[in-house]
Order: C-alpha cells, then sequence, then structure tokens
C-alpha cells in the first residue's frame, strides 16, 4: 500500500478524488514539497532531530500538513525512504510466516520493495551515506533502531543488537552489489535466486549459532 | 603489479617521459607521501570531494608533483586504492586451513589487512564507489576477478560466479558496515567475534547448497 492512501481524507488524494478549493498548494504538489524536504531533513539530522516543523517551513507548508498527508513523523519517514508503508508493518508482514521463513521474508520484501526503482532512495542513501555523517546516522537508525532490531528483539535470541546489525551487513551489501557497483550476476538475478541464497543467511544471523 | 612498480628510481615517469633534474625531493619519499594522503583524502571525501590541492598539501608538496608522479588525479586514485597485498598470496593464505575453513579465513585476513587502517584503501573505493565509475569498476574487478573469483573457482563449486558475488556482497557489508556506516557493535566487535558470525555465511556461499 502506498503511503499517500494512509491519509486521504482531508478531500485531497493522489487518486484524484474531490479537492477543497483555497487549500495551498493543495494536492500533488504539496506532498512531493514535504517528501523532498524530508529527506533533506532526515539526512542531514537524523530521525530523532529532525523536525517536522522545519521540514513543513523547508517546504513552505503549514506543519499541519505533515499529519495530513503522512499521518505523523514516523510515516513520513517510511514515504521518505519510500519504504511500502511504516517499519511496523514491514515488521509484521516478515514475521507472518512464522519466525523460521524469517531470514527469506527480508530478502524477498526488500527486493520487492527497491528493485522497481532501481534501489530507490535506499541507493540515494548509500551514495550520501559515504561523504555525509548524516546519511550514515539514518542508516544506522533504519537498520539497527526501525527494522532489524526490533525484529531480533521480537525473535528473542541472544545478542539481538548483533543479529541486527549483522543482517544489516548483508542488507547494505546486497544493495550495494546489486544497485550501486552492479555487480553481475547479482545485479540481474531474479529474486527467488537471491532469496534462497542469502535468506538463509538472515535466518541465521536472526536465530541462529552465532559463535 | 603494484603501481610503484610504474614509476621507480629510474628517472622514469609513469608516462615514461624522462624526469628533469634538479627537480625537488625526486624520489620515493615524495611519492609515498603523495599516496599517503591521498588514501586519507579519498577515504575522508570520496573522489569526487577529493581535491588534489588538499593532498598535495598533506603531503608538504607542490600539487605539480601529483601529475608529475601519476599524471593526474584519475591515476593517482588508482595508485592509492591498490591492494597492499598481492591476491594470489591472498587466496593461497585462505586456502591454507582447507576448505572447509575459507570462509572464517576471508573474515580474519579481510580484517587483519584493513581493521590497521580503519578500512585504508578499501574504504576509500567504497566511500567512491557510488559517485565514481571508475571506483564501482575496481571494486567489481577487486570482488568478483581478483579475489572471490579465483577462490570460487578453485573449490570446483556449481556456480563459481554467483558464489564470488554473494561473498562479495557480505564483505562488501562488512566493510561498509564496519568502517562507513559504523554500525555498532560490528564497528568495533573484536575480530574473532565476526570470524564465527560470518565466515559461515562465506562458507556456504563458496562451498554449500543455493537452492
Amino acid at each position: 500500500m502506498h503511503p499517500s492512501s494512509l491519509c486521504c481524507d482531508g478531500g485531497v488524494s493522489e487518486a484524484g478524488t474531490t479537492r477543497r478549493r483555497g487549500r495551498r498548494p493543495a494536492g500533488q504538489e504539496t506532498r512531493e514539497a514535504l517528501l523532498a524536504a524530508a529527506r533533506t531533513e532526515f539526512s542531514e539530522r537524523g530521525y530523532d532531530q529532525a523536525r517536522v516543523r522545519s521540514i513543513a517551513a523547508a517546504a513552505g507548508v503549514d506543519p499541519a500538513m505533515v499529519n495530513h498527508w503522512f499521518g505523523g513523523k514516523e510515516r513520513l519517514f517510511a514515504a521518505a525512504l519510500d519504504l511500502p508503508i511504516d517499519p511496523n508493518y514491514v515488521i509484521a508482514q516478515i514475521l507472518g510466516g512464522g519466525p523460521d521463513e524469517a531470514g527469506r521474508r527480508i530478502v524477498r520484501t526488500f527486493l520487492s520493495v527497491w528493485d522497481p526503482h532501481q534501489g530507490g532512495p535506499f541507493t540515494a542513501i548509500l551514495r550520501s551515506v559515504s561523504s555525509h555523517e548524516q546519511a550514515a546516522r539514518m542508516m544506522r537508525e533504519f537498520v539497527t533502531d526501525r527494522i532489524f532490531g526490533p525484529l531480533a528483539a521480537s525473535l528473542e535470541a541472544d545478542q539481538p543488537r548483533l543479529r541486527a546489525t549483522l543482517c544489516g551487513s548483508q542488507v547494505v551489501g546486497l544493495g550495494m552489489t546489486r544497485y550501486v557497483i552492479r555487480l553481475e550476476p547479482i545485479a540481474t538475478a531474479d529474486v527467488e535466486t537471491l532469496v534462497a541464497a542469502i535468506g538463509p543467511t538472515l535466518q541465521r544471523y536472526l536465530t541462529g549459532e552465532l559463535t
């Protein structure tokens, strides 16, 4: 589900239903301006330091527009990263096949979200992570705090943080080799080949023996 | 071939032209100082942001020395990134403990080479790879052609190229998380912790079942 579909009750929707007159920039423009400003703010300041008020100001709209369009900071962050929805939903989806399927589901989810955009904003973060400390911080938060940390914790294995970052290392490496370095055959391998090859790695990082 | 072998003491530069006598510091010291400064500059700023003038200043020499010794920024970059060790030696070392130890030995070798330099030239490549096609190409060559390709081929498993690039994805991800993103606890974990955690991943990628 696209995040914009989560919050379109104010008379404005991406699908082009009725739009209230007199509202300023009204519509997709506002949303896109907020997303652009959010990517800058989040990548410069990190999630915790980022301020909704600053994002709205940079986009030239009222801060209420963030709630209107995204339902809050968390979902704005997810939308800015082009996650399919918020991280909690992703985690639920990954765990939906049971704990033994989590590793494969991570690979499938990750690729299904990013492949259509050739890595999309994830690649943008990877590309900027090297030169901007802020992007590195954003990646740290994304990897450990928002996705893999809660995932590892929910599986109740020992050393959840080490497990989370091990997952991060493999997913970041997959993103780098598939989208940025474009190493063949990983760059063009079909999804199920990579699910079969890399899923067990993530599964072991999440629930297996690490010593 | 180590780049120093391209332009040693014979008064012949990389381009093969004769070097003028009486030119200042004239020798390996200047060249080494430039290489050391270049590794720092490239790994901190990436290729595009790195400035020849800053590298020369850090090395305490005139910027013209960069052209003199390397023929420009591009070649300085290539020279700075050259591997400190001969890939064949690395491969022999990895295979020295027998095929079942290769995965752990990759992690140990990789970390023992790069840890003392906080990732060193490898980090420089990673930081530049996103913005600079040459760095991406070097990484592709390093990963598949020089290290993991021959390694996978020598272990005679099926799909050697897929195996090689899977190893690459995990090693690149390890380098990214330990040196560039600095994800804790991976950033400061001791070597044997990472050998135990990541070694089996590489072992499976090299010789295990992938489907």
